[in-house]
């Protein structure tokens, strides 16, 4: 991609309106444009992110044996109405009325549709355990949406549903997308940790909230910090491995404000282990039970032929949050250096470029068709623009490896640098070498 | 994929509410299941086809350097107000009044919101032409939704916007979303014709529906049957062949209904040449020049500095809509078969299975893994029922090659079918070359 034809409106004043970094981040680097209060428009840049997130997210929930799915935004009041949740849920559901005076909405969650789809499609234990997901907007109508992408009312969201015939089933489930979680947040080179978490308006006894540390976090934790030195690669996927798996984080304390004793905490960790500090919400996971297919008669065959209610969870990922998140852990100093699995591109040209001197230009881009040759996602900064103004643009896009054309660079060796580290001069064999480790 | 492990609810019975075929299929088959009036979820196998319908588009809108974005399903009716439309669209638009009040919309189309993103964002001819799509859900609050995809109330589209500078620019544009969009509905398989339309509430002066014949289609549709010998894959991707192309369908007479009159077809269309039947629109292109940017006053600085109005074209294909309209095309005498293109599997192995013998069982799985190592994606019907059954339920999923584990087979060698075609006995290694074809 040449930069001077990619949509990429790249803004030098930091927006008042933005009290998070990465909010800031993402208006100053074109990443998305607020359309009305709590509403963007992803623009290229934000939006290339947004689809690397959401397909790690795909593969390791198709991984566990989910399957994907996807229903529709605008639902009927009337299963909301059977599950109770229609007067409950409060002002944050986006109620709405059709041209016929229909009670409609705009999904917030999707406990109440997949329970209809599954009520009406699956009736014998046979096809249990069955674990169904699907990425999609949802609406929740903040009073006071804040924070950009973090606390909007548009949001993108991975939620999959487990449906299983016991209890005990159901927990394998359950353990499956902890598994999964681990796994998905590993790739995207975060460190999130499950927390004991509060059930809120999903329900159920069982929860773990997934949580990033942050200073701009909103929730406040409570944790032995022996949590983080669990390594989440060493289990395999297997029931009993991510029984272990789940004990292990389980056994020690790690909670959301929701869930906080002092005495407990004080009881339970010793003092120089004790964490307290803010961290972001990333995913949330819960197991309810018979909560949803109760009201709605949601029942299947035993293996005895008797009727029995299934037992569900459910399980998101804030897909559009998530973008924002990695920002606020990854964005230092004014720089941004994403993730090699999720970054806008692999690797970033700039040369300096002149009126009267094509020269590095041209080196730029025999480079950048070599380099696209061996699929490697290339951006060119073809724009006339001096070199200080260039870096501190790549500071904000944020692609972790750049190679510098101008004076250091000779024949085919290329001054060659990763955000953060410094500059070495490397022949075009071995920066391949590095882009494809 | 194991059958039995598919989420793939499919039923016997015909469904008395769907009038057409591709509405009676998908609920069949198990595509979608319908969550209120007009709104459908997509279940596993509905989904992976639409999936594949949407990288093809994709692929094609970036071929000709369109880039990818995502604007929001809500929007502010502000933006309306200015272009005039919040009055002229009626009641097809989803109105909605947020919790404090404020009049939201959920979009119906986006040339308010993209020409509100580009004012905020470009400023010069330096940037231009400009292609931006998005792929996204839309909603239309049809007063009587029928035929399943085809005409409901919340469908996923691909819409895309052109800037450009002046009418000759921009008609570059519209040539060479024309010529997307030809190599689009080739891929997938279509013969879809452009025929010169009506602009409707999007307005402006030059528009083309692409058209696919079929005997459900709501449009009439007046032709000169010449139009379909024109090879659209003999024009290359550059600003004079792209002009020739239009030229060449431009001039042979193909309209929809509200472009019919009788007197120029008899005049311009010889009597048994003349095509008069139905079609079902799959894309629709627009050129209105100013008709946005005049009212939202999105001006360019021109090459002397000047303030122009920049020039605007939209480009939409109903992706959702393309499932049930390629079903339209594709499923006939009660078997469906897919393009190889967007099919929902490669191939499906159908053994012979029975309670006390799983020899043809534990075959199928062989072949499985072996083809699953190719990146072959493999159906496995493993589930207990009689041939027959089976064979009447892979006529409604569609899958178009077939390798049957019974009596034919013999080591190995097994019996290879193409639906609509004989069955023939190959190894499987002829198998993996056919299939990799």
């Amino acid at each position: 991609m040449y930069l001077s034809k990619f949509f990429i409106p790249i803004t030098k004043d930091l927006p008042t309106e933005a009290k998070i970094k990465s909010h800031q981040l993402m208006l100053r680097a074109g990443m998305i444009k607020q359309s009305s209060a709590g509403i963007y428009s992803w623009l290229p840049l934000g939006f290339k992110v947004m689809k690397k997130i959401e397909q790690i997210v795909r593969e390791e929930q198709n991984f566990i044996g989910a399957h994907e799915m996807l229903m529709p935004t605008i639902q009927s009041s009337e299963i909301w109405k059977e599950s109770g949740r229609f007067d409950d849920y409060g002002e944050e559901m986006l109620r709405i009325k059709d041209r016929q005076g229909r009670e409609m909405l705009y999904g917030p969650t999707n406990e109440e549709l997949i329970t209809d789809v599954f009520r009406s499609s699956v009736k014998s234990y046979k096809s249990l355990p069955q674990l169904l997901y699907h990425i999609q907007w949802k609406f929740r109508d903040e009073i006071r949406p804040r924070f950009g992408v973090m606390r909007c009312k548009e949001f993108y969201m991975k939620d999959a549903y487990s449906f299983d015939l016991s209890d005990e089933e159901a927990k394998k489930s359950y353990n499956k997308m902890f598994y999964s979680y681990l796994k998905t947040f590993n790739r995207l080179d975060l460190k999130a940790i499950p927390m004991v978490a509060d059930t809120g308006p999903i329900g159920g006894d069982l929860s773990h909230e997934f949580v990033i540390l942050a200073e701009s976090g909103e929730s406040k934790i409570y944790a032995d910090k022996k949590i983080f030195e669990i390594d989440p690669t060493q289990y395999n996927f297997d029931d009993s491995s991510l029984q272990k798996m789940r004990e292990d984080f389980t056994k020690i304390y790690a909670v959301t404000d929701e869930k906080y004793k002092k005495d407990n905490f004080n009881k339970l960790v010793k003092k120089e282990n004790q964490i307290i500090t803010k961290g972001i919400e990333v995913g949330h996971i819960f197991y309810f039970g018979n909560k949803y297919s109760k009201p709605m008669n949601c029942l299947i065959d035993d293996k005895d032929g008797k009727k029995t209610l299934v037992k569900m969870g459910s399980y998101g990922i804030g897909v559009s949050r998530l973008v924002g998140a990695i920002i606020e852990a990854k964005y230092n100093n004014e720089i941004m250096k994403w993730p090699k699995s999720i970054s806008p591109f692999d690797v970033v040209i700039i040369p300096k470029v002149s009126k009267n001197n094509n020269e590095n230009l041209e080196k730029a881009e025999k480079v950048y068709i070599q380099l696209k040759k061996q699929n490697i996602d290339v951006l060119l900064d073809d724009v006339d623009e001096n070199m200080s103004n260039k870096f501190k643009k790549h500071d904000l896009i944020g692609v972790p490896y750049q190679i510098i054309i101008g004076a250091k660079s000779e024949g085919d060796n290329f001054e060659f640098k990763e955000l953060n580290s410094k500059s070495e001069i490397l022949s075009l064999e071995k920066i391949k070498l590095k882009l494809n480790r």
